[in-house]
């Protein structure tokens, strides 16, 4: 990213370093005000060839789309891990969605903010990418319902209703998180978790869920958070980390 | 509202039924479909009449959108019943919201759909009638909590992130409830109080939270469901309605 600047440099890495300084100018000063001279400059590179490259503004802010929405789908499947038991299931991907939109705020911005305020042709990109997140949901919280049953309580429409309410309220955490000075990844993924999971009747009544002990290492949910989590703790896929229990409230 | 035409009408009354005419159009046909003209048909007037009194298909969006956030911010407000325990309050909340949206599914759509996908300035007005919510939201919270509590688990921080993840789930479960055949304002609210109240951790062990017994003619909760309320069944605001217990699902 920045000044670099070499005519050896590859098309695809050029590109990418485009792409670079196009989603921190979108994310930071906004679809309509950001011009393709200030994404040229941070790119380092001349505005025409920004156009050789990526055609217009309109189809550099797509790209810019497309390339966030995918790091960010492939973030919070990484983070799954289909073999825990459904909350640290639930734990990890959370924790994944937070630390990737905490470390990519812009990218969250162009995403969440700047794609659906501009006009339908950027929307449909991101309401593509939200449908397949909501797919993934429902398809782990349906096996974590199959495998938590005796019996069938949880049919499908209602699990679909549920992924819905679990992706609104991510997003709608990942912009508060993003906008609330101090507020880390692991803090907004605690909050889900006890909304989520937990529950307000349980958590009103001073029983909240509490993240497994030393999985800071695991998930990379340590990041800017660090308040008592053991650092270093090793953790397996094993579910051998011990629950802290839900007698006490970690933020 | 349709093509009543009459030169007495008062200029209120006759603007309320352009306004009324445009949250169809736009809430059908999106913003930059809608043309002026067919909302001035649909509100049975001339087209220099909407301008004369609306302006700009701008203003008249804006108008719409106003209009719009000042019934579903006094909905939600008016459903809310302080002197109720928590849980209840929060039922009675989400229902007069769900109902609210599923009753105004054009002027749900002018609201969450339409401006905030066409430009910073619509975009602005609904945030600010989401801080409203969420404002109100964090204060319910707050109260119910202090109410609850011994020691003081929930801090405010705490509550505000709980707030925007109850605001979040409920603006994308009232998109899935419109957009999805079949799901009523109940279910839509017995799906939030299961996933808010309850927690994905009850809920996957069978323990979903019910909503109490004959409350269908107290809150509204009734439209389009109407699957096992007691109708007729009057309800007090002292709280007598008897919980049915945690034991079995209501859907």
């Amino acid at each position: 990213m920045g000044a670099v600047k070499s005519k050896r440099m590859p098309r695809a890495v050029r590109e990418q370093q485009m792409l670079d300084a196009a989603v921190q100018t979108f994310g930071q000063r906004g679809y309509m005000t950001a011009s393709m001279d200030e994404i040229a400059e941070l790119a380092g590179v001349s505005k025409p060839l920004v156009y050789l490259y990526l055609n217009s503004k309109e189809d550099l802010f797509i790209a810019c789309i497309r390339r966030e929405a995918k790091a960010l789908v492939e973030a919070v499947r990484a983070g799954a891990r289909p073999v825990l038991p459904a909350d640290r299931q639930l734990w990890a991907g959370l924790t994944a969605f937070f630390t990737h939109t905490a470390r990519h705020p812009d990218g969250w911005a162009v995403l969440h903010l700047q794609a659906r305020t501009h006009g339908e042709v950027f929307a449909a990109e991101v309401t593509a990418m939200r449908a397949d997140i909501v797919t993934f949901v429902t398809e782990l919280l349906l096996a974590a319902a199959r495998e938590a049953h005796r019996d069938p309580h949880l049919p499908s429409g209602e699990v679909a209703g549920l992924a819905e309410a679990l992706v609104g309220a991510a997003e709608a955490l990942a912009d508060w998180a993003n906008s609330t000075p101090g507020v880390t990844a692991r803090q907004a993924s605690t909050t889900l978790m006890n909304f989520a999971w937990a529950g307000l009747g349980d958590l009103m009544a001073g029983r909240p869920w509490s993240p497994p002990d030393g999985e800071a290492s695991d998930t990379g949910a340590g990041v800017g958070a660090g308040v008592g989590v053991g650092v270093g703790a090793e953790d397996t896929d094993a579910g051998a980390a011990v629950h802290a229990g839900r007698t006490s409230p970690v933020r």
